[in-house]
């Protein structure tokens, strides 16, 4: 069994790695060879919180788990708040093939999936990226959405604005201009990414402009929310799994209100595989509501583990 | 983190360990200070089966998850057919602290709860111990048993007849006299070990007599059946997890049937932990639905790394 240990995965997977290991892998969730396995996710006191995400993809032979959580107690003792392994398994005779660290893989997934959205859903000519939040994970999103279109300036908005600095950095280590905007102000952006982690919506439709295409990435778990719902009854919707997308994910309120319907909503795979249309015209709003699966964990560590082999890197144990 | 490699676990873990590990987590669980996440269970096609059990047992400072299944192509290319391995965590943390094989484990953890299942609840004059089912786990069972009641002689059935040496062979290790016979006989055995993997009861009430313990440790997955429901009716019962024993356990058919109710079912932790009777008279007959779940592979894991640790076998690498 080989192990990828955390403190490589910088090195080995790239935002691009990350971006074809999950477009590859959401196109076999859309045309049936891959499935994500149900959710499990419990509460352990004190505020933490465990969980495993597995699934199979037998388009990519990856079968495998990746176990994690949030343990606000770490930081407090030199540790991330989120810890998270994951892995693989061979899908032919179940032996664990590798073990790789999580954590940095999942901000590269998630970042990957919000791309990949802007990527197949955005207008070619997008020019102004709305961000809606600043946290350690908008950094990524940022980094990852400046590949996929030649977007002239990033314009932010967070719950605290004095994390807004950090985020303008990023903007500028990309040679973009960086502006600190009221909420109001996000109806100038041709692609806004929300990535916050809130208990009630912070972007209102009236903030959105037509033509938009909007990567609410933060939703994914009953009772958290970013957008109004009235914004998802405007937009075609589209998401990495639907059945996620309606129970935890940010369509969990529209789905509630009656406003927008499970058949509504498109799995990006279908995109990608040229199963369903993208964008159907210029004025269309599109919404990519990204909750997060287990098929993205294993797709982004099989790219570890490959990196890690071409490069010699890759420890092996015997199990 | 450490490693604990399949080859080094026989000879780590023995009985007596696997028996205090499984006795502790039970009594946690009884207390509420340790509690069984949902079990994932797919299928994978061709035959194949993986899943996760998982559990946290606050107790024991146990977090973890078995991941594994069944894999039929397996024997054919030389490895055996059910793989698992058990990963375990940092309760406080989320960091993980092992990984442990989990194929022997998984008989050693299943034949523990049995044994604590005779332990408490056959009559301490048991001397006839009836087998039914000769395959693989029936050794681990018979050996267990052995270790917890003084038997004079072991009669055995079996589906396939041409199985039944073998187990004597293991009898004969154990000093015991064997005898290989008709169901109708397993009326003499003052307890009774069921472990088949079978689609239908094979024991009957009948061939149970009054006063006897019956342990049906091979029900663990619906449509799986060892014995009449008629024998639950009669007899008290207790169970490992409650739920599971309704749901997939050999309670589920008495429960569908309408001859018991989830409240008939004691979990043998109550016993242990001294919150419920055990036998309570000579001519009671006393089942234990055995259903498997996943704080036991984790106390077995936990066990087999405080060996390794002890004995400086465990090999640590970097995650």
């Amino acid at each position: 069994m080989l192990i990828v240990p955390e403190k490589l995965i910088a090195d080995l997977v790239s935002a691009e790695d990350a971006f074809a290991a999950v477009e590859a892998t959401f196109a076999a969730m859309a045309r049936g060879e891959a499935t994500n396995f149900p959710v499990v996710r419990e509460a352990l006191g004190e505020g933490r919180q465990y969980g495993f995400k597995s699934g199979l993809d037998r388009a990519g032979g990856m079968l495998g788990v990746k176990a994690g959580g949030y343990f606000p107690g770490n930081m407090a003792r030199g540790m991330t708040n989120h810890q998270s392994t994951v892995y693989l398994f061979d899908p032919e005779s179940g032996r664990p093939t590798a073990m790789v660290g999580g954590n940095l893989l999942t901000a590269l997934r998630t970042a990957a999936a919000s791309a990949l959205s802007i990527d197949r859903l955005a207008r070619p000519d997008a020019k102004v990226l709305g961000m809606v939040g600043a946290g350690h994970q908008a950094a990524f999103q940022l980094r990852a959405a400046a590949r996929v279109r030649r977007f002239e300036r990033v314009i932010g908005w967070n719950y605290h604005p004095d994390m807004l600095p950090k985020l303008g950095e990023v903007a500028a280590e990309l040679g973009l201009p960086f502006e600190a905007v009221a909420l109001e102000r996000m109806v100038e952006a041709d692609v806004i990414v929300t990535i916050t982690s809130s208990p009630a919506a912070s972007l209102l439709s009236a903030h959105v402009g037509p033509g938009t295409h909007l990567a609410c990435m933060g939703t994914d778990t009953k009772g958290k929310q970013e957008v109004e719902p009235a914004l998802l009854a405007r937009a075609r919707l589209f998401t990495d799994e639907v059945a996620q997308s309606v129970s935890i994910g940010e369509a969990q309120h529209a789905i509630a209100a009656g406003l927008v319907r499970e058949a509504d909503i498109t799995p990006i795979g279908a995109v990608i595989a040229g199963l369903a249309p993208g964008r159907l015209g210029q004025e269309e709003i599109t919404l990519f509501d990204g909750t997060g699966v287990g098929l993205q964990d294993l797709a982004v560590a099989g790219a570890a583990v490959r990196r890690a082999v071409e490069r010699g890197l890759a420890a092996s144990v015997e199990v």
